[in-house]
């Protein structure tokens, strides 16, 4: 049985729908032209916290008793998770408590704690990470928000897919990027109830391919030493999200840096807006791949739109 | 009597409405809460061609008999009004001829080509480009468009601040850059005509103020050796455009390179938008000139998208 139902979803988009922003479903001429399909973009980069990841947040924040909530919510977490754990925790006025590396970027730090969270730095590595979350929540009695691995996440990030099926109607394929696979799980979840004849691709970068090896061999691949642009996808498949991505997606693509840059300025020029390298991974799987989406209806979500203006992956000046 | 009238705008918004697109009003809670006021941007960087120029462009190209219209139209612009033109032309499916210099920036040249029009090239002075231009229409019998000294052109412009006022309601203040004053032009009008009692402001670079000594002194003055990252506002105020102005604008603010800069890097920071820098210039005058701005709802015109991702007025990478 699945950890998460399509029911999970439409009641977390219940929940949240008075916290967030129902953002746009955006289409582009020229895309289409280029790519030969019809793109219908879900804009998350719009999102509050400007990253998806704020659904998920806030579904686990505000699914919280009373009780539990007064103690706060903890996580560990370099990047758009942390942020918007913070965000959402502001939001119901409960404490936040966020444990980051301590060579995490002072630009990611800043907006942590321009949320209000409290931060406790760490060793850059996995062990010291955990070990000073476990202590944090010892002390506090705050309650672990996992990035992905956690039902209450996964339900918030499918309402994304939802609310861009609900808007566009019938699509032929829905793509999503993976990282940890909470998106594209929760992607796939809504997609398999609303259009049980689509397509569900994820899209992943070559240089951290953990997934698609996972995915193709059907054994777990941890993520080790990826490198690649897209920051946000650099995190491993996890106990709940690898088993549904094996069971609800169809393929999972592959693409080069090169593609994820090309991809992420035709987004900037084309369409006029400002979206982080991870958004630009599927619109990049297109354009490498681009023979299954030939004259298809296409659902792709941008994953969010916070990137470092002063370090672009092209040279900006 | 003045030679564009409310009526005209309207009438220009019908006939345009089936070419454009009816761009967004976006709001930002966290520029509302840097400026203190409450800020509702129309979103022309979403515009066909990447600008507010299509507008104008339109509503002349479409205004034109049939007899006239087979001949084509024609200008002389190395920035956004020729591919406006350019793209109306070939919607209507007429004729665009382009002078433009032999130094325009490759990247403008190839969009205007991407259009379709042909292309005569010239050296880079007013009196060259003038003389080409009148070879063209000699030669083809084509219709000058002038890319803001036109009163069709104008009324076109204006259908911007009719659409943001329709949608945003009762504002106190409504904002455009100036540069040859078309827009400017256009939003007075739609603005004194549908909120009287609203202040209508005028934003400049510092280092390109003709507009602003020209409305302080009450006496023309030419743009000379303008020097500012707003590429499109390096133009003179036009016979039709400097009167208008005179008279249904409150005032004009002038900004640094530092402030088009910084506004622009929070609009795309903040907002997730690509815009180009002409279009952060009013952002830049509220927050160098708070004053008049705080607890005021004010409208602003984003005039355009067509910023060079790899010519950035910060260090991109």
């Amino acid at each position: 049985m699945s950890p998460v139902s399509f029911e999970n979803i439409r009641n977390a988009g219940k929940r949240i729908r008075p916290y967030i922003h129902r953002t746009p479903v955006l289409t582009c001429a020229t895309l289409d032209r280029i790519t030969g399909a019809s793109l219908y973009f879900k804009c998350e980069n719009f999102q509050r916290a400007g990253a998806f990841k704020y659904r998920g947040a806030c579904n686990a924040v505000f699914s919280l008793p009373n009780s539990k909530a007064e103690l706060g919510v903890a996580t560990h977490s370099s990047g758009n998770h942390a942020g918007a754990l913070a965000r959402a925790a502001a939001i119901r006025g409960i404490p936040a408590f966020v444990v980051m590396p301590e060579n995490a970027p002072p630009v990611k730090v800043a907006a942590v704690q321009g949320y209000g969270a409290e931060i406790t730095f760490c060793k850059p590595t996995l062990e010291a990470r955990e070990s000073a979350l476990n202590a944090v929540v010892m002390e506090t009695g705050a309650t672990f928000i996992h990035p992905y691995d956690n039902p209450l996440v996964i339900a918030g990030q499918g309402t994304a897919a939802l609310e861009l099926i609900t808007e566009s109607g019938n699509l032929n394929i829905v793509m999503a990027p993976v990282g940890g696979g909470g998106l594209l799980s929760g992607t796939a979840i809504s997609t398999r109830a609303l259009l049980p004849g689509a397509l569900l691709f994820g899209a992943e970068p070559e240089q951290a391919d953990d997934a698609f090896r996972s995915f193709k061999g059907r054994v777990f691949v941890p993520s080790v030493d990826p490198n690649t642009m897209a920051d946000g996808l650099l995190t491993s498949l996890g106990k709940l999200t690898f088993p549904l991505i094996l069971r609800f997606v169809d393929d999972i693509f592959t693409v080069s840096e090169e593609g994820i840059k090309n991809a992420m300025m035709l987004i900037w020029e084309r369409m006029k807006i400002v979206v982080e390298p991870s958004s630009a991974v599927p619109l990049a799987a297109i354009l490498e791949h681009p023979e299954p989406f030939q004259d298809k209806r296409v659902g792709i979500v941008l994953s969010g739109g916070n990137a470092d203006l002063n370090n672009l992956p092209w040279k900006g000046a």
